[in-house]
């Protein structure tokens, strides 16, 4: 039977994350590892009266098949909506998908033959690296630094892919609140990579699930603003913002890259549900979504600050420990001394009653061993302070060298 | 910007029937085109009622990421309603898809390297063709007879493909009231199918949207059920049995194999929308949906049959004439003399004010331009009547070589 499984599958892995998830799932673990949005911030009674309204009411629409596109009050909806960002699309410049995993691999279909290159920052979201892939990316690991990626050491890779050749095809981003490390490009590395996929005939892939979700700090525009090229495709979900378990997104860019995107989703999946875009249209046009994602930021601010404020307590104050500081998302990020491997901590925090997400598998090079990602959206804030404050225990204890079972 | 494109892309076409869809979509014209169920049959009340109460008091798990393997309470609601046809699989044997297009592109994705051998009969449904050939399978086409694949044909198509360099991976079937033709297989084919595949060291892939709508006549067994080798893939749909703008379905088959599906569907879209498995698995066990689906087999069945009398009654008796009559599903299957060409008679049947689709798109070789679909699942019965003997009228003018406008 393997013998008939098509090489991609030879090569694509299960991810590591899904069997450790497992593992912090025990009720009497505090869990900083899973990236889920805080279901008590779903709307849920809008939601179940539109559900209703949407079923009962309009069932010639909301339960038969729709456009490979998706419904157009709902990409009128998401034009208006990419505006408030200085994003000015056309109706017909914005599909529907489900949710930006499947915008990442309808990328992938429609730009990756087997061995092209593709460049990811090192750390890069996970969901990517597996989308990328599934379709036989060549993947291109890029560092990157507190402003965004190293364009310098991306420019030096992308010489060296075409020599080694691998066609470029596009530079993969979230400029903003990274997943995993919560990084936000600064505007000149934004405007310097748009001039570098310029000169190279690239293009750049934005995923902004977590852009609206900024607590602090001046937003700074989208790539997609600053193009004036069309180069850049957009990824938005619906996941971050209204509910993650509708499994609702868009994908937007340049007409003639759209229309291919769209044959490809044809041939993925014909449509996205009809009755999840009704009742998000709906909740778009006769809601606030602007207001209700004011609300969600307020919600999670205060779990970042009280998780920074925790972690400047509890974690030892010992050279080669830093974290990022996030001005919005879910994520933060840590980064321990070179010898504190991560996944080996791992046992050691569960028995603190304490879970992370080791960082390695978010680099496509293999390094990375010594990071973890904290998520602060699920947990309370008297269990941040308590989850951090154990955290804090076992880096200590295994700095210093203590076997796992032995506590300071 | 072309120049990034994969190579899949420029191969992949978007459906010409999407365009010609279009033209079909006029009040005034009786429609036997587009393959929709009847929104009367969505049980839409059920369906609001359960929609509303799993949001407002499920919330935490319906509106929240879920498993890609999907929801438990729907995986073993699945093992129970497959029994009912003598398909015994563990839950864990069974996936949740983003209905059956997701599990064509899944299938794909598994087993297709670009040029590998897939074997699928001529006609054969559209949505199959766009997920291979997204794939870059090399298409063989297989005549479809009245009891199913040419076998001796298929036999001899293995062994070129192979001599051709082409990998031979899979045959696709739909046993049961084919899209398009109406078509069931013979129990005798099915079994010599399976020996085939056996000898070969192929696949099955059995894609079973319309197998429950059986109106007449008695079942056949699955080929999964016949199959003693774990050789079938099984696709299903919740599209024809409860509603199609869910986008819900299920692939069940071999355990090893599954496992593979699954980690590309995790590259694909992480997961199948929570809240719509939530609906369809509460339907499952606390509605009756083999109840649902026999009254629906009432409802298609009065449709199947205005639609084949309308046919006697009106169809010119000419040689060359012949149309299926198939033991359930939407669709039946008209084969018109050799000179005519149905989509050059399209704009006559228009003037008629009648429509339906061409059969060309259907066939990987590029023939059946003689025929065309026919489904009554969304016309009265008054509608079938009249629009059929419109088509009546529509093929003798086109026999009598008159020019396009004029009538007899």
């Amino acid at each position: 039977m393997s013998s008939l499984f098509a090489q991609r599958v030879s090569r694509a892995r299960r991810s590591v994350l899904r069997e450790l998830l497992k593992l912090t799932e025990r009720p009497e673990i505090i869990s900083f590892a899973g990236g889920l949005p805080d279901p008590e911030t779903f709307p849920r009674k809008i939601l179940a009266e539109l559900a209703a309204d949407e079923i009962l009411n309009n069932y010639e629409k909301s339960l038969q098949y729709t456009t490979t596109e998706g419904k157009r009050p709902l990409r009128a909806a998401l034009t208006r909506w990419f505006s408030e960002d200085g994003l000015h699309y056309d109706m017909d410049q914005v599909i529907i998908t489900s949710a930006s995993q499947q915008g990442l691999d309808l990328v992938a279909k429609t730009f990756i033959d087997p061995g092209d290159a593709v460049f990811v920052s090192l750390p890069t979201y996970l969901g990517a690296i597996q989308a990328f892939r599934a379709l036989e990316a060549e993947l291109v690991g890029i560092p990157l630094l507190e402003d965004g990626m190293d364009l310098d050491f991306l420019e030096g890779a992308i010489a060296r892919a075409r020599r080694q050749g691998h066609r470029p095809k596009f530079v993969y981003v979230v400029p903003d609140f990274q997943n995993p490390s919560g990084i936000t490009w600064s505007l000149e590395k934004r405007k310097r990579l748009l001039e570098i996929v310029s000169r190279e005939g690239l293009l750049v892939i934005e995923d902004m699930p977590y852009r609206k979700l900024r607590f602090s700090g001046e937003p700074v525009p989208p790539l997609a603003a600053l193009d004036e090229e069309g180069r850049v495709v957009v990824l938005f979900t619906f996941s971050k913002v209204l509910a993650a378990g509708l499994r609702l997104g868009a994908l937007a860019g340049p007409r003639e890259l759209v229309e291919k995107v769209v044959t490809m989703k044809q041939a993925t999946d014909l449509c996205t549900s009809s009755l999840i875009q009704c009742i998000a249209a709906r909740f778009m046009l006769e809601h606030d979504l602007s207001a209700h994602v004011r609300r969600l930021c307020e919600h999670y601010r205060l779990k970042r600050d009280a998780m920074l404020q925790a972690l400047e307590r509890y974690m030892p104050e010992v050279e080669g420990i830093s974290w990022t500081r996030p001005e919005g998302g879910l994520f933060l990020w840590l980064r321990l001394p070179e010898q504190v491997d991560t996944e080996r901590m791992l046992p050691r925090a569960l028995e603190h009653k304490v879970a992370y997400v080791i960082g390695a598998p978010f680099f496509v090079d293999g390094s990375g061993r010594n990071t973890l990602r904290l998520s602060f959206s699920k947990a309370s804030l008297q269990e941040i302070e308590e989850g951090i404050r154990r955290l804090g225990k076992v880096v200590e204890e295994e700095l210093a060298g203590l076997p796992a079972g032995r506590t300071l």
